[in-house]
């Protein structure tokens, strides 16, 4: 059993953009810039934004971070997406998801000017990228296809079964897996709440691609013997033994399914950096595309 | 065994919009309006676009033909996509592929307005599509979740394969059936040219969708009893017996799978006719939506 370490891929990745950022610099050129906004004091919501920005600094980027209150209207924040659509000096930006529940998230989404939309989920950008075209990929679905290309691990015919649909990261996975593309070129099975019989059909697969939010959901009986194993739960597990109170768990029962496993991601330190990289990178290529 | 028959199903479809012609008609409304164009002299492509407009006759739509010589410059391709964006009085168009070699088909599809865009090839669209937003979705794909739909197929949990990733079946096939909605929830497998062991997946398929366009290659031993066979290829087999020196050949067996299945489409008179059927529904949708 290997371990992939998005810690470290996800540092390497850093380390390059900073490179590419210093040269930039020292001829003479503004650096890349990512905006973040984030409306309300959701917990989670201000840990991930406050770690992107930070992330930003370290590798030379401008950084700003747009914090509305809870109560900021559907408008003012169409209003505050339609300046950083305009806003030259801006290359990329997201906004930080969930919303407040009196602000329609898809009215959001498409307000986004797709050439800013590092976090690839507008649906120009998402069809795009099931059409094979040039595009903004969303970063966590970005940062696993970039672990399995640095790790060097061939997919290409073999069976990829993905636990979960979601628009950030099933729906996504199963299309980058079937590309044809290096790597890519998986038979993808897509699996979700209404799937029979799971783990039948998990137990056939060379990798497999848990994006469920159940912590330890994932088996050993439910895993063949010499799978790639990858890990995108970060449930906040309750542990007063903690400092924090809590423990991020995966999906996966790690300390069974890796004994079974050729490969796997561990949480933390497995998925989640290897996202925040690819948000990096995906600035980086709105810099290069779009920035004069 | 039980046929699916898209030719019956396609026309009651039609018959159906047919009517709500007449309604529109009666109270002073002008019908919808569907235009084509077709660039060169491709036989296969002569004969489908002539048989949408006749199609639309039919129905009571105004439809329009745009016919181009084969050395029409790419610029004037754009230049007519552009008149057809801003006229009025076309509610939606297509340009049908494929084009010549000369013509980059990437930038015409990018080139039509969204809401004409009645063939769903739009990345726009396409992303609406996986994002489960409301928008077009391509024709033959539609067709096939109709017929399933109206024969009150319940596919839900259900295990489907798909043969074939092309943008145009395979893939929106994928994640049509997989949608959470109804129909749909089908765990979905999308095998391709580099799926290892295809039979093995197969076989274990309630759901087979067939569209590789290889006649007959769908066998008997590939099919599991009692499976849901769709067949989406239409492959013209040279045949000196007919009098047009072809016949019209799906990917299935038929003679041989009809007997193992419990419900499958004819080649001709399954698929096909479904395709126009919902082309003319994407018309009365975008007429619907946005005309005045």
């Amino acid at each position: 059993m290997k371990i992939l370490d998005g810690k470290k891929t996800g540092n390497d990745i850093k380390s390059e953009i900073a490179d590419q950022v210093l040269q930039l610099k020292k001829s003479g050129k503004r650096p890349p810039h990512l905006a973040a906004v984030l409306v309300g004091n959701d917990g989670a919501s201000l840990t991930y934004v406050g770690s992107k920005v930070r992330s930003c600094e370290r590798i030379g980027y401008e950084s700003t971070l747009i914090k509305l209150p809870e109560e900021t209207t559907e408008q003012t924040l169409l209003n505050q997406i339609q300046e950083l659509n305009t806003n030259p000096a801006i290359d990329g930006f997201i906004v930080q998801l969930p919303l407040p529940a009196h602000i329609d998230e898809e009215k959001i989404l498409m307000a986004v000017d797709p050439k800013k939309d590092v976090d690839g989920f507008h649906p120009t950008n998402f069809g795009k990228m099931a059409l094979d075209m040039e595009t903004f990929i969303p970063a966590t679905p970005f940062g696993i296809m970039e672990l399995i290309r640095r790790y060097d691990l061939d997919i290409s015919g073999k069976h990829a079964v993905i636990i979960g649909r979601s628009h950030i990261v099933g729906r996504p996975m199963s299309i980058l897996l079937s590309r044809k593309s290096s790597p890519g070129n998986a038979t993808v099975t897509l699996t979700h709440s209404r799937t029979k019989n799971l783990s039948e059909i998990t137990k056939q697969a060379d990798i497999v691609v848990s994006a469920l939010g159940v912590p330890n959901f994932l088996k050993a009986n439910m895993v063949k013997q010499g799978a790639i194993v990858i890990d995108v739960g970060i449930t906040r597990v309750p542990d007063e033994s903690h400092p924090k109170g809590y423990v991020i768990t995966g999906d996966v029962d790690f300390e069974a399914v890796r004994h079974k496993a050729s490969y796997i991601t561990p949480v933390p330190g497995g998925v989640g950096p290897m996202t925040i990289a690819m948000l990096l990178q995906n600035t980086f290529l709105a810099y290069s595309r779009y920035a004069n």
